[in-house]
């Protein structure tokens, strides 16, 4: 490969002859050997980062410590970022400086001397037109862009990803339990034979956790929608021209479409990213909501023959070639994984959110990454299983109705007719007997044929629906 | 031990002559000895049930399926138990029945048999004027009952116990925060040196933490609001009169002074208890902020000698006999080892938030009581770390001037002096010669010693404070 | 109530008259009001420091430290405190000193005053016989003694509880393999129907599982008999005689009969406490072994009308008085909550081990708390579930033939007779119709009603058992 | 695009030309489109199904049910994927079925179709010579071989990965302990100043605690050894030949050099995975030891003027380029973000682990996945910490000696010379005053300045070294 000589207040570094990034990053890949193929720092941060960058150098052309030509170049570069014209130029992995410095300057970095090639200038030229420091980086520290490009990352991951994932497949649940609402059927507790409920009624408990969840979700945002930005070193916004924070979080809020606005406190939003521990906080909640509906799906549609099998899924691929019917609800299973995954994201995220000293949390990189893994993943899954399994499925309802009428659970409804305890008799004979209520009811004198399918009608006992 | 007999459905069994519960109850600590020393049913789901038990006789009373006398009596008996005249009653233990039934009926058993020797019977009696089922449990089952005594635990623990506790902290991190507004000092970023800021602005950091975490404790109590009460067996309210889920819900709300309302999906109220999980998510989040509090107090109160001492905190036990100013942060160490224990909580209460299926989750008991433990522990701990350590923390002054002076990092303020490159230079020769910055600024012949007390000022580094 | 006057080097306190502890541990009472009334320092803990307190004044004495009246003295209130003889006099809670530096004192105070007390003494005497200090504590700190009570509460609660619980529960499900192993049954691979196997070989799963489980924890206790003591104050061994070390294990082990040793490095054994983070990861797989096989048996016993209903498990308590057969797995919920639980300490332990610092771990007392719950609760469990349920576990035969003579998956035995496409042919026509695979094989006329008998015998298709 | 049509037994799929795969992973790719970027299944999953595929052809070949030339050419598409020749042939990611069948039928598929090009064929042909399932499969299921390769996967890395890293850095630690034994230091407890001890004795701390976690983790490598493969569906072995459990396993182990064994129980090896929850058990255990060395370090080597500044550790990176000293302990910031990680990974595992039913545990991708994740990022970092930092660590002797000199905690050594109370008292004075021991032993006249430079050697209260 060539190389090409880059500068850092430590000294000259190789660096490969046609990328953009300088002599941080590259001390960084070399220092840094951990994972490199497979934790990468996640697209969302770099995509965040060219937002603030843009907002700054915005920000502090229009507060006079920034020339027009330097802020439209940093600005051009950004939005190629966004673009994602240069997502090979990002090489960092998570396992960093904790404070996510050198995936700043590798931001820096790669504007500024990306900028100077847009500029007509040489990537080999030893001076540059724009500064990773002095001009990309200028009004910030790593100490508040990083928590910053946290925040708009969380932020727009979850209304972009995670959210509408979650709202499509609770409104194709709704969908279901409307469907269903007159499907009556067997309930279980303890996995045990209940009295009976609506399909429909069970898939509403379904769409009430996804409500609820949704709602955790975005009572965090606000919390979220805080920027460190401004409070430079150690929050006191050393180094930044009158009024910068509340300016810049104005410009990425309107470069994001997001309410994003500066932090009242800016010592907290360095030392500690309790935002972050909080918002996940409501995605480890959707998780465990998702592990109880995965579950049940899978139950539910368990069989063909020995199972539940009260509902039918899609078949997506091949179960077993020779065993027809055989569809496993694969969806359950990746919807299950991802919400494990998402239960242990969670207590990396709180380690690393309560491991803050005195002005600077360094477990940034670790915690943005688990946080946008889970969001990323509750989003995806909610949409695959959505698509894949719940929009196809289907009440088996020679099933269903078998479970119902079987049930020796429907004896309660003839206590006011027969009383408690001739009531209670008829269903211990049918169980000891392994027969139907009817057929013993009968046998043992109580009622009629026609008065037991008058009295006993399972419909009747599932409430309002 | 003299015993009477009582029975239930399954059969006789022997119980303890003078206690109010009877078969079921006996028959759990029969069959899970488990802990039983250690892990009794928490006191605060028993007063919950104290509660839901006396709003549903009057409920039942005013819709007309229980008879006045039997309501007064089930209403006087939940006072006492509210009194805690009856603590000696509920034996059970949290390993139990995973819907909680077995403490219902401990419930039902001890107001009933209670009750019935108010009304001037006699324990022996075989027919007790008041029915555990029939009268105490009307219109009620275990799947509802045990999920509203958790909503109003939960609910009124946070009300009671963590937030006031919380905020009696914050409280006082908010005077100190005040009170050292002007005291300036080193900051601190991955472990080392940085600019300056005040002691007031590092504690302001602590009272927004706090602040946000009650923020995140109060979003959740909506859901908590939400009671189960009138869903029964599996959610659809079979065995209920019209109207009879709103009014208990009123009537708790009424008896506890806290907003509860009936659960608008009672399906979820049975098989979910994600506001639990939800709740308790805030919750760990506070237990994050508590750690990093707490680890930062304990650094800046380290030495004498050879720490950071740059606080001082009340000394409210022997350190050590033979050494003076070994103050240990034992109150620190308490609060972080509870975040250590609400972090492990958490865990337990996602997992079996996670594992309810069909209409019921049958890890309740495990859940509320890692719930109750949590909201205790943050509750009590705040307080004891406020009474015994925070109101007494003052400033070491000597040692956090000794510090700033010394920092090398306040040769930042001579950049626009004399220049980027004199600054580092004055700063690398103070560093290999372990000299101060203003007598190496002078004998490097850059500034006077005028200049350099004019020019370097910590104060003027900290920003608005 | 009546006080006493004692003191320490802080000063006088006022302490209950009549109460052997003294002045620290009544501070300790009033530092620390954090649940005071649930979470009292474990009493194996407390047992454990009485075997070591004797064990240290033996060795005190044959080192010619310490006086043979009062080495005897000692010993003879250590064996008053393991005869549980004063069990009242332990009120220190969990939420304390992080180096359980109270809770020694506690020991302390306890055994050097009821030591006077029992030398002819008053509790008033302003000076005692024994000294807590100086007698009971010498050659010792509170920074190897606890860790020291950790490694013996933890060793000999594995070893006289846990361990002999799951081996208790082992048994059984081995008993049951054995008896089962004819059982042929469906086997289910994503919940749905798959070939068949035995029950017995279902069970031996199980026992595997355990066994695996069981050689885990003993793995573990070769780190878990590394004593502290001798380390006294960061690990260096000041204040304690030639030999100190070794010989108080030795004396230790005698006492326990346990193979306790000195640990190698003392700078581990008092800033880390990785043994105990060690076992109860052994601990936790355990807990995953617990989760699987109490919900297998949970669904395996589900019904009984509309479930898998494969087996029978006794019933324990009523589970619904009009429902009979409603046998709900109470043992199995008791068993998957102790699970959660373990996977939640787990975290509190992670968290807590990860935390010490320099020469010492200050998150003694959750650790052990922690990993004396789990062990306590595993060990109770296996025996409660074993004893309530295991031993009761049957097959419902007919439930089982059904299942599996239903299963399409048999057609897999026709491939070798009549090939592949027929055998397939004869499954897919079977699910759409709902016909036995008998009956659409003689239909199709791909075989005679003898041959399917001869040919598809599910008891073929389950290898060696 | 241009595409081929690829069958499975639900029909026909347009499949990239030019790939390998086929039908089932085409499907998945569109079934899964879940952080499709980002978590692919592991490369070491690849690599262990290519040992174990090469294993069953071979021991397929030798038991008479697999020809030679189909043998040999499985076999060599084995070799290619072992030397990384067709790594981007296996595009499906982590969460897919549960079973990671989807995995196992990539694989079949790329050897076939592969083996079918090598063997002169065309991807475009209808037939292929070697055949995924009938073929590639032959005498295995997704059941049993996914969890074989899972323990393939993990046995190897943890012996080429984790435990090299952390013996390498265990000797580091080793020689550095050995370097600094006589480097006489302050100890600290709670963080507060406490007794001497050397450097040494405080790095051989670490040395032990990362010998204990190799020890903990070859602990668990018995139970990793044993292989599922034999068990096929659901642990019965049906449809192997005679003696093919063992020999298939024998082959692993020469082609791995491990020494992998059959299960004994392969109901076992279907329906859990203990083995790797356990083993994950030590990884967690070493996370907490890597955790409180890094904290240590990053401590010890804080400053350089307001912090401890008892070390030097290497400078890799620009850490403010105006402050010099201001070394960031960015190699710990990754150590102990790696921590934290381990420790999420930890759940994720046990819920995975937890969640097996019946005779197959559908969480087997997402425990591989967090198992692998963990073992790297501990054998990454620990040479990474190695090389950048551990083995520059040096002794800053002045500021050590400063502390310890400073200490009131020597005057402990006065006790036997002066008596408890005179020792105290000048303890006491020197802290109220700020002045040293020295200064003001002399001054109250209690000992000559020769008496205490003689009496007060911190070198001889560190005990044995």
């Amino acid at each position: 490969m060539e190389y090409r000589i880059e500068k850092d207040t430590m000294g000259e570094v190789q660096v490969p002859a046609h990328v953009y990034w300088g002599a941080q990053t590259q001390r960084s890949i070399l220092n840094f050997p951990i994972a490199q193929d497979i934790n990468k720092m996640p697209k969302e941060v770099i995509a965040a980062f060219a937002y603030l960058k843009k907002a700054a150098a915005i920000t502090n052309f229009e507060l006079g410590v920034l020339p027009e030509d330097k802020k439209n170049l940093i600005a051009q570069v950004c939005d190629e970022i966004l673009d994602r014209k240069l997502d090979d130029q990002f090489p960092l992995v998570v396992w960093q400086t904790g404070s996510g410095t050198q995936s700043n300057m590798n931001v820096n970095e790669v504007v500024a001397y990306r900028a100077h090639v847009v500029n007509g200038g040489d990537l080999a030229d030893k001076q540059k037109f724009v500064h990773p420091n002095d001009d990309v980086n200028k009004s910030q520290s790593s100490n508040d862009t990083f928590p910053t490009a946290m925040h708009i990352a969380a932020y727009k991951i979850l209304i972009e990803i995670t959210i509408p994932g979650i709202e499509k497949l609770r409104d194709t649940l709704q969908a279901k339990a409307e469907a269903f609402k007159n499907v009556v059927k067997i309930g279980r507790t303890h996995f045990m034979d209940a009295t009976p409920l609506t399909l429909g009624q069970e898939f509403s408990g379904y769409v009430s956790q996804l409500n609820h969840g949704l709602k955790a979700i975005k009572n965090t945002l606000e919390h979220l929608s805080e920027l460190a930005l401004g409070g430079t070193a150690v929050g006191t916004g050393i180094n930044t021209p009158e009024g910068y924070s509340e300016l810049v979080a104005k410009h990425i809020a309107d470069l994001t479409g997001l309410p994003f606005v500066t932090a009242e406190n800016k010592f907290e939003a360095l030392a500690a990213h309790d935002a972050i521990v909080e918002a996940h906080g409501a995605l480890k909640t959707v998780a465990v909501s998702l592990m109880k509906i995965g579950n049940d799906i899978r139950m539910l549609s368990s069989g063909p023959r020995a199972g539940i099998g009260e509902i039918f899924i899609p078949d997506n691929e091949p179960g077993s070639s020779i065993m027809p019917g055989k569809v496993n609800p694969t969806q359950c299973e990746a919807m299950t994984m991802v919400a494990a995954q998402v239960l242990g994201n969670d207590v990396a995220i709180n380690i690393g959110g309560s491991n803050g000293h005195f002005e600077l949390n360094v477990f940034k990189p670790v915690m943005i990454y688990n946080f946008l893994h889970s969001a990323r993943l509750i989003g995806d899954v909610c949409v695959a299983f959505n698509d894949k399994c719940a929009v196809g499925i289907e009440p088996l309802t020679e099933n269903i109705r078998k479970h119902v009428n079987n049930s020796l659970m429907l004896v309660t409804a003839l206590n006011p007719k027969i009383g408690y305890y001739k009531a209670a008799e008829i269903a211990q004979t049918a169980h000891k007997n392994g027969s139907t209520l009817k057929e013993t009811a009968i046998a043992l004198g109580y009622l009629t044929s026609e008065e037991f399918d008058e009295w006993v009608k399972p419909e009747n006992m599932v409430g309002k629906i």
